[in-house]
């Protein structure tokens, strides 16, 4: 059976055009049925432009578009007719699967929070991010859907992740670390002694502070934090790696030997630039909401949309919200939690 | 005039036998007094091993070791024959101009902050690290010395950075960044909205919220952010920078194209491993405590020390400390800074 997943094409700084030759991607490799959502014009114009016939394919007119500079509160309210709120809102009335976009991130938490809402028990949604380590990759939630961050919330990130992990990722009980300044459980802030204890006495596969060195080190499969430092983590990451690229090409043209094998290592160095490419892991999953919701990278080009895709689905078919319900449920009732949340109060 | 500066000889991982090859490179590149604080058995058979005649040095004997292992807090009241505490009491009595230790940064910043004391007017201390960008370096406070910020102690945090980077690093009226999740004054924990408004108020060169992402780019000179925070972005850049490493190798180790040339691009890469070299940088300053502390990366090679041992000289010649004092109460004076300080009470 193929889903209907909705992509927003009016977000991203490649919208409309590559979000719609990412969707055309999806359709022809991974055959999955896409609904395209957005200016209706725009999307017959692409289509077209693609040699497609637009009469083949689902489309749903949203003409608003909610932009990187909108606040998204105010968006979300204000903007009835933007890609992003119909799109949830198709999504909550069940006339579409799974809602991928790649537009203002606060404006997808926001109205994915207000019109879905929550799974029953969660108390926060997290944006789940898959970031490459040395030997494959770790999920670091949360990035950024919420920098004020109780006890409990950190928790549930870390049941949340560990589902995820183990459904879409693939491998079971998943190790959960706390990102930390120390590995000692009495390091960092009064808020994360206070998760540590939580973690202890969960029935995750918890493996205690995982310093930020050894965020990409492989050593934790799921990294949990608050939106905030996660957000401040993934964007050093971001920039550490363009860095390294400009310096790395600065050296290497320097002189004719460095110039040579520069273009000698071309094929060696796709390679190595597909490892770190984030459009290699697809988007990023936004758990906690009642939906399947994938937040793509602003930049995103067509294959990081065909790959969100490809998350949505894999998301879809392990039923991970209804898990989530489950798990969530069951370790946030168990007595030893609460006996610990009791105490914090 | 040459100064004395006090050298932890017991503090690293490579300790004693590369701090003090450092502290000799320091001797004979840099003509500075150096005086070895430590074992003195140790310090008279690695000078014996480098040839020297231990005669010829300063030595003050220090047996005790705080190790990386120990809490910070208790190490500095118990070992009183620790070489960061006899050193930083000699800071103190002035025996010494400077301290510079590669050993655990806690009891550095802990006994520093004890006995040397603060600064008149600086209400926390923070510790400052340069790092590399695409066209120079940043510099960041704080990196850990202080977790738990208010606002006035980030807004003292770019006052110091500032009269350093322009005395040490060496450019006038540098710019000021505050490290948030958004460029937008209204982004980001509470906290920091505040913080804003005290910036937008002094004098300093402030040029708004930093993106994380933007935090290698160059575009501010002057990073400022909580310690937590700032350790968490630090570590993540540190090992981002190995996972680059080790991907690199592993998709160029692929084929013999590839194997040749990477032989080929020896001299090149090396270049590149400089500028991404903690120890090419020197030593991270101690800010605001009242004497010239440099504490060096716990895993410093000779090169670094005797980095660090520069870095702590240039400090000593621009009297960093009293220009910190003097500009700490000038601004922390100022009628608007004040106010606004008024306001969040």
């Amino acid at each position: 059976m193929s889903y209907k997943i909705g992509i927003d094409i009016s977000g991203g700084d490649k919208a409309p055009s590559e979000i719609i030759r990412g969707a055309l991607l999806a359709v022809d490799e991974l055959k999955e049925g896409v609904v395209l959502i957005g200016c209706r014009d725009e999307i017959t114009r692409e289509l077209t432009a693609n040699g497609r016939i637009p009469s083949d394919f689902s489309i749903i007119d949203a003409p608003g578009k909610i932009t990187m500079e909108d606040s998204p509160v105010s968006a979300v309210r204000k903007k009835k007719d933007s890609s992003i709120v119909v799109g949830i809102n198709h999504l909550k009335e069940k006339k579409i699967d799974a809602f991928v976009s790649c537009g203002n991130t606060g404006a997808v938490v926001g109205a994915a929070t207000l019109f879905l809402g929550l799974i029953k028990g969660v108390e926060r949604p997290g944006i789940a991010l898959t970031i490459p380590t040395h030997d494959g990759v770790s999920l670091v939630v949360d990035v950024g859907a919420n920098i004020d961050c109780k006890p409990l919330h950190l928790l549930q990130y870390g049941i949340m992740a560990s589902i995820y992990y183990d459904q879409v990722i693939g491998k079971e009980n998943p190790s959960v670390g706390l990102l930390n300044i120390g590995e000692e459980a009495s390091k960092g802030l009064g808020m994360l002694k206070k998760v540590h204890k939580l973690f202890d006495v969960s029935t995750l596969n918890f493996t205690g502070n995982l310093e930020a060195r050894e965020l990409t080190s492989g050593k934790c499969d799921c990294i949990v934090c608050d939106g905030f430092v996660g957000n401040i983590a993934l964007k050093v990451l971001e920039g550490g790696a363009e860095l390294f690229k400009t310096l790395f090409i600065a050296s290497m043209k320097k002189g004719i030997i460095g110039k040579l094998s520069l273009l000698l290592a071309k094929k060696n160095l796709k390679e190595f630039k597909r490892y770190l490419d984030y459009a290699e892991y697809g988007g990023a999953p936004l758990l906690g909401v009642d939906g399947v919701v994938i937040i793509g990278h602003g930049r995103s080009n067509s294959l990081a949309v065909k790959n969100a895709i490809k998350v949505a689905v894999r998301e879809l078919k392990r039923d991970v919200t209804s898990q989530i319900n489950r798990k969530v449920n069951q370790i946030c009732s168990d007595n030893r939690v609460k006996e610990v949340l009791s105490n914090f109060s």
